[in-house]
């Protein structure tokens, strides 16, 4: 057990000032102290160096006054990793003022960018050179790379590309002791030791801050196409996977399942005018393929459609003729997260299942929150990666902090379930400080064994990012 | 620093003999004690468990007693972190009586497998079941799966479907201290904590025994086909490989570059009778694509064929027209080592390059190794993963035994410029005992250090594979 850590006091932060530039230290504005749901507020000093030297220099401080470092990187977190509460009052490091993009090879298709980048950028700089990054998810105007990177996000394009750390080659890691680890490799094969880089990523900070990143750029596909599927029910999502995977293989992009609540509340919110498919379906899927040059994306689509009709699997659909489209149809998922923010949850999650599980889940878990109340339920996701959103609310018209109470419970039904059948309570928002009790109540003791001791030799003093990922 | 190891004597051994049955107790005969090079021979006492939980009882037991303990899969690795020689005489844990396929999800693409299973099992398994493992090197009649997640290893297919890392989802594992890691998990997407998973991976057992994984089945291509063509040199193979890749997408499933000299020496060695191309080009790429359903890899082959010639990059080339023509072209690539295992090499690599820089690497390489005499090169490889097989010869009709006293020099020209280019002196074989050396004198000091800290948290004692991957 670490000694208790010490405050950021002002001499602490006066001995900071002698070692980093004015511009540096910045204001702990709402931006470093809040979190998108409004769960917790976070205190703090926050520094904002400008290189990686100077992120080494501050650890160095911090580690030797024993003052704990909260990393910060867009602030999209959506399990508090970024936010400390309790406990002594911590540095926050701000990686907002190193976003530059290092170097790009297209020819490699890799790029090197600092952590702070935010993820559009990203996206923006590697179609500049075209190809493509294909990390994509709601927040990325926002969201940036070092934090995505620690957090292993994912996001619309997992099935094909996978979640952030497929994404990455390589890294530039500060410990926690303030030296820093030159792992920005651009090697797609390297055998010599321990696997460091995957340590660090999804660590949330606990085990060094990540200063830069080694990124996989990928091909731009020749063609797209869009298809959204009215489904008889998730099983029949998920045998439509299985085809539509047999049809255009890796080809297939995206697969996401949304329910009719989800469509309810943007309508309810006044999100959405009218629904694309009428009448409104209990289960859609939006599928996006995206093929090599000489392909027929319309074909491809045709295809499935054909095929999943004739299997019985889909009741209605329409293939985007415009890529204009299909950019309304991915716009259209991607508002189903402000649908749930304006009617306000009860409990929200982020399970994953093996796929096999899913169509059992998605009904049991209905049935038991169901002897709990007249909940609604808005379940939804990335069905390709076994991946649900699963969201519980107030009964209309009511209040949902009348169901304060209950919450625990909701969430106790919905991750003992998936843990039940095999699945995780965490799947691509990681632990952060909101799940740390579900991290010791469900994994393998014997995992937590083996992540306390890595945390213990990586950070002695425990002063990276405490209370996140594991008690401190 | 560990207490120095005790010999597994026959004390040690009676002990054990009360906790496992008899029938664990092997022979400790050549196939135990050698290595694929004949530069080793190792020693210590055979214990071949049936259970996980034999493995378990049997790593306490070493535990308790300081003995230390070498993992034992199908004994193919090339770099000895299967056999040991110097220091006290270790448990030789085989797997070999652990090789049951324990349940296959064909719905998911999920296999669950016993550390001890044959990669070739395996594949057949997958094909059962209507599937495919992707996993593919020469080894694969007697390579286990254990030793393959252990080395991280390569081979024919990670252009398109990554190393064994990339292929497994979960692992179960005997820690050190003997307990069970119960991670087989069949999820996709689980962020609930540091990854373990990847650090089992290409730890070559020095962390603990796999005793089964979890592991990725694809779908099996609904159509394929290969190609050899004699291309300008390596900058145009590069260029080739980008314009397949432009062509196909992630189709393009193996990119080989051979040079001229591997075919001298499978004619030299009678291995062959005459080359596919004649005359014989100083350079050829072998390549596959495989496509989902409705597409036509002849026509993606002639595609690729006709810009490639067009863009100057290919000068010679035969697209097989049927599977036994594929086939055999294949199986031309896979003797090559046999070839230079015929006519023995100097000193042999496998070293990796970041792509832009192989058309630099290899005529400076060649000229430095030149300084040294009339040296033969056979450089060859998984060109897609920027991984070059790297072997030197003695002149021919030299004893190559007269060239043992610039071994080293030899592979420190290759190593040195591989490292100075941004490259790895390892990137799919792995370090065992063999590049312990290497690991020190290239790795970065960060890293090392952080090597060093999970080895000794995780195995404090230092019972695992004592002297592989890290000095002990």
């Amino acid at each position: 057990m670490p000694d208790r850590l010490n405050d950021a006091d002002q001499a602490f932060v006066d001995h900071l000032r002698g070692l980093l530039p004015a511009a540096a230290f910045l204001d702990a504005s709402d931006t470093f102290l809040t979190e998108p749901r409004g769960r917790y507020r976070g205190k703090g000093v926050v520094v904002a160096p400008a290189t990686t030297d100077e992120v080494a220099a501050l650890i160095r401080a911090c580690n030797a006054a024993r003052v704990g470092v909260v990393p910060h990187g867009g602030g999209t977190g959506l399990v508090g990793a970024q936010v400390l509460v309790e406990g002594a009052v911590p540095i926050i490091l701000s990686l907002s003022r190193m976003t530059r993009v290092r170097a790009i090879y297209a020819e490699e298709g890799v790029m090197i960018a600092d952590a702070g980048a935010v993820l559009a950028d990203l996206q923006t700089a590697a179609l500049n050179a075209g190809k493509m990054f294909a990390l994509s998810l709601g927040s990325e105007g926002t969201a940036r790379i070092g934090g995505l990177l620690s957090t292993n996000a994912g996001g619309l394009n997992v099935l094909r590309y996978g979640t952030a750390r497929a994404q990455c080659l390589g890294l530039e890691v500060v410990t926690p002791e303030g030296e820093i680890w030159h792992g920005l490799t651009r090697l797609h094969k390297d055998n010599t030791g321990y696997d460091l880089r995957d340590i660090f990523i999804g660590a949330e900070g606990t085990l060094g801050v990540i200063t830069g990143a080694a990124l996989k750029l990928s091909p731009i596909p020749a063609v797209e196409g869009s298809a959204l599927l009215a489904v008889t029910d998730p099983a029949a999502a998920l045998s439509l996977l299985s085809l539509a995977r047999d049809i255009v293989g890796e080809g297939l992009s995206g697969f996401e399942l949304m329910s009719r609540v989800g469509f309810d509340f943007m309508m309810e919110t006044g999100l959405m005018a009218a629904p694309p498919l009428q009448p409104l379906p209990d289960w859609q899927v939006l599928l996006r393929v995206g093929l090599s040059a000489g392909s027929d994306a319309d074909d491809a689509l045709e295809r499935i459609f054909t095929a999943a009709s004739e299997a019985g699997l889909v009741q209605d659909g329409l293939i985007a003729t415009t890529t204009d489209e299909a950019n309304r149809l991915w716009a259209m998922r991607e508002t189903i997260p402000e649908g749930n923010r304006l009617i306000g949850s009860i409990a929200s999650h982020d399970i994953s299942l093996p796929l096999s599980r899913i169509a059992d889940y998605i009904p049991e878990a209905a049935r038991r929150i169901a002897a709990l109340g007249p909940l609604r339920i808005n379940c939804f996701g990335h069905l390709g990666d076994g991946n649900l959103h699963y969201n519980v609310f107030a009964p209309k018209g009511e209040d949902r902090k009348a169901y304060d109470p209950i919450r625990k419970q909701v969430s106790a039904i919905v991750h003992d379930l998936a843990v039940e059948m095999g699945g995780s309570f965490s799947a691509e928002h990681g632990v952060g400080r909101l799940k740390v009790g579900e991290v010791e109540q469900y994994n393998d003791p014997v995992r937590l064994n083996l992540m306390r001791r890595i945390k213990a030799s990586f950070d002695p003093n425990g002063i990276m990012n405490p209370g996140a990922m594991l008690r401190s």
